[in-house]
């Protein structure tokens, strides 16, 4: 079982066979979280700080969980209410953390690259929750640990990938993961919503919902961020979810037992149905909620495993 | 020891046979609290999420440390902060935190009903903190705990419920558990904020402290909404605290070891005279807090033993 | 090892014996922090509430961190969006918590004096984490514990604590901690920052950095609070960085070995220079976050020693 990282800051850094190590050890988690006693005390006497500069509940409370559920001691700061506020910097703030000797620092922000440059900075292992537009890689890794045990592998599928492209770390992520380990992916949404030169990245890319979705095994809805309508991006709700919002007939053009996803929270009625949506033979949103602890208990554990091994060196 | 209930969602629902076996069981709870260890473990590896839609300091605190002291894994989520925002719905954002395999959900809302609603789309247990003027059971196991001590009987004792009744959940709970005991409630406020019909229920109503007030074994004041001042429920402070604040010229129409109780935060000189709030004499208000905390420990007890006995069916 | 208090709400009240007690148990637990199993589990069972009327982001980390290690129950309350919104006075709101059995209230609160007025009405142990312009008691003790680990002793010292003394509870206890344990200390800064008659607490007072800086062992300078600036206590951030930031060049005339100390958060570039923060050589700033925890685990551990000697006793 090899991951040599001392960070997880993205997938782009991770070899697929890192990826393949992360998920094994995140289904045994899955097991543990279904039981009445979900303790793995791998982590207990270890200090995991939750330094959130956007508001998250559903990472957020992921992370908090999946600590709390290691044995770690776990603090959440609001980092909106902090010294930031007092006009520190994002360093100062890092450094004054460090000092107090955590050993998992959990860290999103509105900034691509953000997270990458207070990990330099500091003695413990940083995973990045979300950084700008960039990446975050805790969520492709859950999504993809629920295609793998959907479909039973994750290799040679078909995954639309639907809506903000443009400006989603989801989907960022989601690619590199998808493009390591050999899929297929199809990005398909309006020209304002992606991203130009994204043909570059190897995927395919198309405007049309049915025409993305034919013979798709994975179906991957993208959150849209509603302050983006009718401000010149895209035409309006009701117009969106008429092109892009999936449903049932849309659907119809995937593989019959394509899996739809979404990384929450849900716009039903904007860009997905919401009875779709709720249907448990084709949606696994839920599963992916269940499946975030799991692999963010995974990721704790290999990168304590390898601060236990090496204390003082950096790794990258 | 019989409570056959999967959720705590009202005290309606429950038999007087299930609400003596918790107060017992609570009462072992107090014992304990009173311990420099407080701990009872047995709820080591279960999660417990709070989920409070409306603040409140001392029930989210109270709940918070009975999970802490039975071992749990405790997550308060600031509900105003979160998802909901960004237009997730309360059916979602519950779909959400259940997909985390919690034990037992903590949630107060500020419709009547929203967590009995809830509560039929997850898997856990639910605790009723409070739901719009509907139910607020712990308020009331926790009052009549604190009666059952101090008074050595939880029947045929005649307790008056004083101030606004209309809004109160408080009330609601408390008129359900001591009927269901066989107890005599006298319900005393002005007309505008005593419901209509409310003699229905087997009360008996006044608008008259005095004579709501006489003959009282307990004297129950409620919180003042002081936005309802002046709003045509109510003249004003001065005039309310003149005809309804609880004094000791109006408590020596109960009788002489009346015990007086308010759930907080109390309004000094509002409803109730500061110098009697402090009379360790009469005044259990501090009690009523500590058996708040004993009372959730027992509930959450309770509901974790049905929970390990039978996971998967669901018992209404 | 005597430490004859049941609360810590100041360094005035502490005896030099019990000063270096505390501290020489805060140097066990900094070589408890730096290990990988951070746990003292001391405080197991035992519950901690944090009440911070004032928002910080970094005492109250130190102290949930503090706690959590030591093993307790940490709750920490956002007392502004508390009961105390709702018309609750201060001590309805502390004897609220009381009632739930803490054995440690922290608490920090923007008026003088607030903090010792709660404290004669609980029966946990209280320890000040700020209390208007008054003390600041364990920010006092980490800073005395970073001088005496770097210097190797904490007396016959010249201390300069430089900036806005006046508006500072930080200068205040450090000017008093210093002088029990008989260090010279001189205090710095523009006269409207200096508080009149100050001279009668045995310090020397200048308002030129150099002459204060002549020969110091340690260089405290304190934080600005910006919106006193163009206010009338002085001119502008330049000027004042001009006449009292510290750089390379004032710094010159301490002594060679002179250490430099803030408590966070810094104004770069209005108190201090960056570049001078961040060398290692010179700058301890890190060194007192990382004190701050293992003083505040000292102080917890001596006051729940006393809880459990003498636990109804009230000693002062």
């Amino acid at each position: 079982m090899r991951f040599d990282h001392r960070h997880l800051l993205g997938i782009e850094a991770l070899r697929p066979d890192e990826i393949v190590t992360l998920l094994d050890l995140a289904d045994r988690y899955v097991a543990l979280g279904r039981q009445q006693e979900k303790h793995a005390s791998l982590l207990t006497g270890r200090t995991q700080i939750n330094m959130f500069f956007e508001t998250s509940t559903r990472t957020q409370a992921s992370f908090e969980l999946a600590g709390k559920r290691m044995g770690a001691d776990v603090m959440s700061m609001a980092m909106q209410a902090s010294s930031i506020k007092k006009g520190e910097t994002l360093i100062d703030t890092a450094l004054t953390l460090n000092a107090m000797h955590p050993d998992l620092l959990i860290v999103r922000h509105p900034h691509s690259g953000a997270v990458a440059l207070l990990a330099q900075k500091v003695n413990c292992a940083v995973i990045n929750a979300g950084d700008g537009r960039h990446e975050h890689p805790t969520q492709a890794l859950l999504d993809a640990l629920t295609i793998r045990r959907r479909k039973g592998r994750l290799h040679r599928l078909t995954v639309a990938i639907c809506g903000d492209i443009a400006h989603s770390r989801v989907a960022r992520s989601n690619i590199l993961l998808l493009h390591k380990l050999e899929n297929r992916v199809r990005l398909v949404g309006p020209p304002t919503l992606l991203p130009s030169g994204i043909e570059d990245f190897g995927v395919e890319v198309t405007h049309d919902m049915r025409e993305g979705l034919a013979d798709a095994d994975v179906v991957m809805m993208l959150r849209l961020q509603k302050e983006r309508m009718d401000g010149g991006f895209i035409p309006s709700e009701r117009e969106y979810y008429h092109r892009y919002g999936l449903d049932a007939e849309k659907l119809a053009h995937a593989k019959e037992d394509a899996i739809v996803m979404h990384p929450g929270p849900m716009n039903r009625g904007v860009e997905i149905d919401g009875t779709l949506a709720d249907d448990i033979n084709r949606s696994v949103i839920q599963e992916q909620v269940e499946m975030g602890v799991a692999v963010r208990m995974a990721a704790m554990d290999l990168l304590a495993r390898n601060l236990r091994a090496r204390p003082t060196e950096v790794m990258a």
